[in-house]
């Protein structure tokens, strides 16, 4: 099979990006053969959790490119928030949970949304359903997007799904969820060009 | 939570009669209340496995009702093969193996489709990834939707996971594969108007 390249939404936030990060971690570890990229700038805040944990964004793409043999939908499926030549392309497979529309395929494929309140949750039930352990980094990035998305478990749409994930995530990543949560949201509020170190 | 209905595409098959007659079940058992329902006429190949597992076909219904407060969709996911009414209600779960098309929905959802041969494939694994038992009856069903779908394990679109779903499931229902297997099927193909038993 030949290379698949996992990516989330244009205007990437944290849970895009640390879910196409994280969700390629889990395809290598299966024996695929899969790269993250992203569809825009990496923020403040996302860019906090990254160097926190150690972790390189993924690599900017404006289109797929001729040699990918098929890609993943991460925390988005509407195509007009996705790649521009997507209709050019394979979906082998969406991992979302946002509400379906714009969305459509020629072949059977993985979809797999549900009505929580991240998709770093469901990657999270991903992982024990294949069997495979999150190591440390990857909790950290898994448990950043929960509390971006989630504005630190407080948001109408985080459930409690979201709750009991962000806390396992956060004992596997070592950190206070509260005290890492605050600093990671004030990264991204911070609008001076300070970086967190400063 | 109000009433739940789980219905297949138009001009059911066994798949799609099974697939809801047994997602009703896991529902109830995780007590949803949720009832099956069908679209159209039982075909003769479904009848039979009906009637050799003992189970009543679902009700008929045009339209989904005034009282149904979400439904789910088995089967199928685009809306020109289900009810006439399916943009006037909520949907919230769609188990499928079909590519996605013609689909959308104002609010997240449960989807669930995977590139596999049959929806009862899938619902296999829903009863393991909720702890929940298979009986032998409802083992029937999914057997012969996935018999019917891969017309004996011998179709392209069978996979692995369906080759495997189906052993396990012949022996939950007590019969054997081949010979019950064959049997529907000829059910199915008889054009003159004797029943099974005559
Ligand atoms: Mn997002
Ligand atoms: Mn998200
Ligand atoms: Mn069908
Ligand atoms: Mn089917």
């Amino acid at each position: 099979m030949g290379k698949t390249l996992i990516f989330g939404h244009k205007s990437p936030d944290t849970d895009t990006i640390c879910s196409a990060l994280v969700y390629a971690n889990l395809k290598n570890k299966l024996g695929l053969d899969a790269e993250p990229a992203r569809l825009g700038e990496v923020n403040k805040e996302t860019q906090f959790a990254l160097d926190y944990f150690g972790v390189d964004a993924p690599q900017f793409i404006e289109k797929v490119a001729d040699d990918v043999e098929r890609v993943i939908l991460v925390d988005h499926n509407e195509f007009q928030q996705s790649v521009d030549n997507i209709k050019d392309v394979r979906i082998a497979e969406v991992i979302d949970h946002h509400r379906v529309s714009n969305f459509e395929t020629k072949e059977p494929l993985y979809f797999r949304a549900e009505p929580v309140g991240c998709t770093a949750t469901i990657l999270n039930k991903l992982y024990k359903e294949n069997g495979v352990e999150v190591e440390k980094d990857m909790a950290g990035l898994l448990l950043s997007a929960i509390i971006s998305d989630s504005l630190l478990l407080k948001s109408p749409t985080c459930t409690q799904e979201d709750v009991d994930a962000a806390h396992e995530l956060a004992k596997k990543a070592d950190v206070d969820l509260e005290k890492y949560g605050l600093e990671m949201l004030q990264a991204g509020a911070d609008l001076s060009d300070k970086s967190p170190a400063e």
